[in-house]
């Protein structure tokens, strides 16, 4: 496998771990950019290597540059740097390869589908990535990259790229904000979150198996109606819980309409 | 250990995991009560006892009953019983324990917090249980009967019982529904559920560590209106999904403003 010089551009939590990753498997990760001094410091203190803030000395060594930037801030940054004929790639979930047409010949896309915390441990192996690229030898470059560092790379267009993101906001994130109001919901009654822990992981296990219309119990899909009215009055004095509760048990009840 | 002569009243989810788990432990699953002759055959035939369709002819030779059926069914079938001075439980999270006391002089609630589905196995042992009853002693035998099977046995009134079951209905069905939604929009895309799996799985590992607030990702959370919008339109061909992607979204935002 060839060994490449790689540059980070961000300093955040995908950065952090895939450049991690890289570094075990033999590349050079030669400079890391970032906007604020602490989190660069953070990670090439710990990739034992250099960091920039400023735009204007990110390092011409590299052959591939990794944009893990806020989707917002990838254009105002990419347009001070002058990539020449180097391999710039991008990490998002939702932005469009043709974005970086403005910015370099050779380009493309490693998106990690994953929900990345700084100090938690991934295993990596079991991480789906999917790349996009300007051209078939780009392509063949970040195909062995990420067959590198997972059992899972799928080539995947822009478009099914955006749909997939939007599929994980609302497999993970929205499926952490349930838990979150779960744990509000029992800090104001002084019950502890974690008795909920093991729920929480069964109802994870379930879908690795079951599809999840056939994994639903709940008041809701069996249209309960004395519980979820017992239920919305008990959630009257927290509004915001109140309206996700009632929206979310609807939803449930129609989508299991849907499948009859 | 004493060892019990049990029979269930209701078939379903919750009374064939518990019965199951109770018959290893050695005690005797005397009859099985279900309203259809299909799902008590099933699970009689799995456990090795009798069934039978009539409230009439519920054996009277038991020592316990569990009562795991659908809240709005339970006072219904218990009035057409006499549980004499038998110990009647029901396995409840919503319920009050004093449902039970116009049918029996002994009675308690057994509550599992899991998920359950029939042809899915559990670990008994990881799932917290919730236990009251009406008296020391009856509280005893329940406290028992739980150690048998649980690792996590905690006594819980019936007020707090149900604040847990809200808190479970958010972090157990609610998350499910955020899969199921998740699933539906990739099936629309013709992308497979399974690309989610590990996501799922490491979106409920992260809180086995840490509180959830703390382990949220995303654009909500980082108020990321070029994508958040973005999604918005994507999702306009689909506005069940759109109007949760709106007010879940509000939520996780607002909800991360709080703790500022």
């Amino acid at each position: 496998m060839a060994k490449y010089k790689i540059a980070f551009i961000g300093a955040g939590n995908v950065a952090t771990h895939l450049s991690t990753e890289f570094k075990k498997c033999g590349h050079e990760i030669v400079q890391v950019y970032s906007r604020t001094e602490e989190s660069a410091k953070q990670l090439t203190d710990s990739l034992q290597t250099t960091f920039t803030t400023s735009t204007e000395t990110i390092t011409k060594e590299a052959d591939i540059y990794v944009v893990a930037l806020k989707d917002s801030a990838v254009s105002q940054v990419l347009s001070q740097v002058d990539f020449k004929d180097k391999l710039l790639v991008h990490c998002s979930g939702s932005l469009p390869i043709k974005v970086l047409s403005q910015f370099a010949k050779n380009y493309g896309v490693f998106y990690p589908l994953q929900t990345f915390s700084k100090n938690r441990k991934v295993d990596f192996k079991a991480i789906p990535i999917f790349v996009e690229a300007s051209s078939e030898e780009n392509l063949h470059i970040l195909e062995e990259l990420a067959n590198e560092v997972s059992e899972t790379v799928t080539i995947l267009n822009s478009e099914k790229r955006k749909s997939l993101h939007i599929a994980a906001v609302f497999a993970c994130n929205f499926a952490n904000h349930c838990y979150a109001m779960a744990a509000k919901y029992l800090e104001s009654k002084e019950l502890p979150f974690k008795i909920l822990r093991p729920l929480i992981m069964e109802t994870a296990s379930k879908v690795q198996e079951l599809h999840p219309k056939d994994a639903q119990t709940g008041p809701a899909i069996r249209f309960d109606e004395n519980i979820i009215n017992a239920h919305l009055s008990e959630l009257k004095e927290m509004p915001d819980l109140q309206e996700l509760y009632n929206s979310i048990s609807k939803s449930i009840f129609e989508h299991h309409q849907e499948k009859q």
